[in-house]
């Protein structure tokens, strides 16, 4: 007779309120996804309903990101969603790569347009019909310009965050004199905007790398990206940054006089981070009972919760809510104690938040409350006057685990291959990696037909390649989301 | 022979840089919006780009009415920017109202749409399809959303900032069990948020009235406003917060379970404030030299400015920009001294940056910079170690001297009137108060006729009436943006 796991008290306690991982991954993210409130579907196929819960995730994402990209430079700008049907065509790869995901207006004010504007699918061609305007000589650059806005792809399989008909996200375009200093540009938004916050804040281990021509930007030169390693060993591009060479320059004709008075085209980058963002923050760190948020970029770092109604017990889980909020924590007070007690914490585990507080009538007594840890796991009674000591470094910590997890999981599901078959095989649990001179476009393209893509070229020695064919080259193959 | 006034010392040193405001008051404000770098027109009829200044001054608008909004107790949200085309229909009044103002996509992913999906023109239709999902019980009331997008309304007379095709706003979205909740709501934000907005940080006399039924929202049963007299006299709409009542309710199904156990139908809000409110900042408080900036609003609350290229003078201006950082003021450093001094002197002018620092070599022998006044005028030599002290008081003065001077444009400008035919001439040069018993809809409907309108109801004590019909009500009678 075969030996059945004993039953712990966590899974004698209740039910499962999501399907388990192991069993569907897919249906565990959507379970989540909606059971977490983060997001409803759309009533247009492939839209979202992003919930105040969700919502503010992304709030803090942009707090975050948004403070880096004004470090490295950049100002925000808001351009018109609306785009003359015409500019996409100025550039020959960008209209191949976007005509099929557009969305046309072709009425306004009740009559037809006599010509067709698109949705935005992304900006460089309308930000490009200003940038020459505004660039006229040497001393306009570099011009480094972002927006925060929402864009319109058609998706034929959309999946709530990851891949979206609209989404919300960043974008940023700027202008140099140089060659050299627009792909330092690239390089740097790449390093210390994205790199940084999905590693320090996210707490997301992800992989810098170069793309290859197959997987580059429609209309760039190169392109840049970070890749992160799903629960499932799948692989999510979380943000690229693009050097677009001259191309959106010499469709849009935009030049400046160089200090030698010669006009000149200038060099280009753009470069994005979107919603996708939440739905890998779900799929990296969320396991079983839900969504595990990191401290750093948590909405809600704790909760405090009255677990009984009772007039002290609310007055004083109002008090310590106030006093962590003085110790610079970000605190919810949960005392809606007409709801069970039992269903709050379930969905407080759902939600992610990172520590939560308990505080009964007995608790009260004692001058203690449970400390119940979402992300290291545990709970025990602490003297309540320790808390706004105590939580700061149980947050450090906790952020801490999380990204070694990331780390680790990456680690134990990368294989070295040195063929395509072994790479098909590695990719169904989790990355390959194999050499760029031994798989080359040939290979990449036979990889595809078996649903397997190369996420990015990494070079020799672990850092982003200058080159696609720099001697030594590694690609990193996988599944994709 | 006429006098003619003696030539300033301002008027002889420079050629005016905007057309004079008393020449042609909307040509000075396209001059301004355009030399002031705060937006362009965009290539779709009445769409605009946001320039990266003008940009800043609505992130610090979002900054303050976030705030505001969270502090009345409602969460941010994102709702799609497409909406199926049958959803307006849903209400009557509502699809009256925006039929003729609608972008219409026909076309997604190459093919033509089965159903029609227009462009966002607000989203109480689709907010409601979600409240009716979320909303069980009374536990579940209040709902208080609020999100941050974009909008489209076909403009047939577009004007930047003011009325475009596109614009930014905050639209607020709220479901209440009772209709006293609700219409409490609806005034505390216009209260709370919109007002002590406009007079605490934009330094703006603004009215707060009623609407008569026919400027009322497209399906709402009452809608508070608040007005500001522009610098030619006439009115605009700065924000609006409206009681729906059950129309949305009943026309989506909204319903929830009450503590007796009965379905009620909830009762609704809903409240927006726009990009216009930057064009509002301009023809309030802009002069002929361009635009003033509230201290309190200010993206850049002083400038200091290096008046010639010299290595001791940039190292002090950046000294003094990084120690009134530290003092908590909003500083830009100006040491572009490969750019002639009185061309950025102008451009700062223009933009309306309240304070700038003015430092030359001599002035760095003495230990002294010249501040200029951007808003109450003069420029004087101070101490440099007297500037971090100082300018908060300078900036605060301000602050009250711009409200002051917009308190006394309104007061100085509106007349009592008792006829329609008085009240038209009095709305040539400014504002008139009727009495509403001697105008009524009749009279309105004849204002109209003539450009003139209502802009809003007044009881007779100056609070906002809580009925139309209520005794001793005026009418606030203008031309309008």
């Amino acid at each position: 007779m075969p030996v059945r796991p004993r039953p712990t008290l966590r899974t004698m306690a209740k039910a499962p309120v999501l399907t388990p991982r192991a069993d569907d991954f897919p249906r565990w993210y959507q379970d989540l996804i909606n059971k977490a409130e983060l997001a409803d579907n759309g009533p247009v196929r492939g839209t979202m309903v992003i919930r105040p819960y969700g919502y503010s995730l992304w709030e803090r994402t942009q707090q975050e990101v948004d403070a880096r990209i004004k470090e490295a430079g950049a100002s925000n700008a808001y351009f018109p969603l609306l785009i003359p049907q015409s500019y996409l065509t100025k550039e020959a790869e960008h209209v191949e790569g976007f005509a099929p995901e557009l969305a046309v207006v072709t009425h306004g004010g009740g009559k037809e347009l006599e010509e067709p504007v698109v949705v935005r699918p992304t900006s460089e061609t309308i930000v490009n019909e200003y940038f020459a305007k505004w660039v006229q000589s040497y001393r306009d650059l570099p011009l480094l310009i972002n927006q925060w806005a929402n864009v319109v792809r058609w998706e034929l399989r959309p999946r709530v965050f990851l891949r979206t008909t609209e989404f919300l996200w960043q974008e940023g375009h700027t202008a140099h004199a140089t060659y050299e200093d627009a792909r330092d540009y690239a390089a740097r938004i790449h390093r210390d905007v994205y790199a940084d916050f999905m590693e320090n804040v996210l707490a997301m281990d992800v992989l810098p790398g170069r793309k290859t021509v197959r997987e580059r930007f429609a209309g760039a030169i190169n392109t840049l990206t970070l890749e992160g390693m799903m629960g499932d060993g799948k692989a999510l591009q979380l943000a690229t940054s693009h050097e677009l060479g001259q191309n959106f320059a010499k469709a849009f004709d935009t030049k400046y006089l160089s200090k030698d008075g010669r006009q000149e085209y200038v060099w280009q980058t753009s470069w994005g981070s979107t919603t996708r963002m939440i739905g890998a923050l779900v799929m990296m760190h969320g396991d079983d009972d839900g969504l595990r948020v990191p401290p750093r970029l948590a909405p809600i770092q704790a909760v405090v919760v009255a677990v009984k109604g009772d007039d002290a017990v609310s007055a004083k889980v109002r008090e310590i809510g106030d006093r962590l909020k003085a110790a610079g924590i970000r605190v919810q007070v949960d005392d809606r104690t007409d709801t069970p007690f039992g269903r709050r914490a379930v969905d407080w585990e759902l939600k992610g938040v990172p520590v939560r507080i308990d505080l009964g009538p007995r608790d009260l007594e004692n001058g203690t409350a449970v400390l119940v840890r979402r992300i290291a796991g545990g709970k025990e009674p602490v003297a309540i006057d320790a808390l706004s000591e105590l939580l700061p470094r149980v947050l450090e910590e906790d952020q801490a685990l999380l990204l070694a997890q990331s780390r680790e999981r990456r680690t134990g599901r990368t294989v070295e291959v040195t063929s395509i078959e072994e790479a098909v095989e590695a990719a169904a649990t989790g990355w390959a990696l194999i050499p760029w001179s031994v798989l080359g476009p040939d290979g990449e393209a036979r990889l595809a037909e078996q649903g397997v893509s190369v996420r990015c070229l990494v070079a020799a020695d672990g850092s982003v390649p200058d080159t696609e064919d720099q001697p030594g080259n590694v690609a990193v193959v996988a599944r994709a989301y």
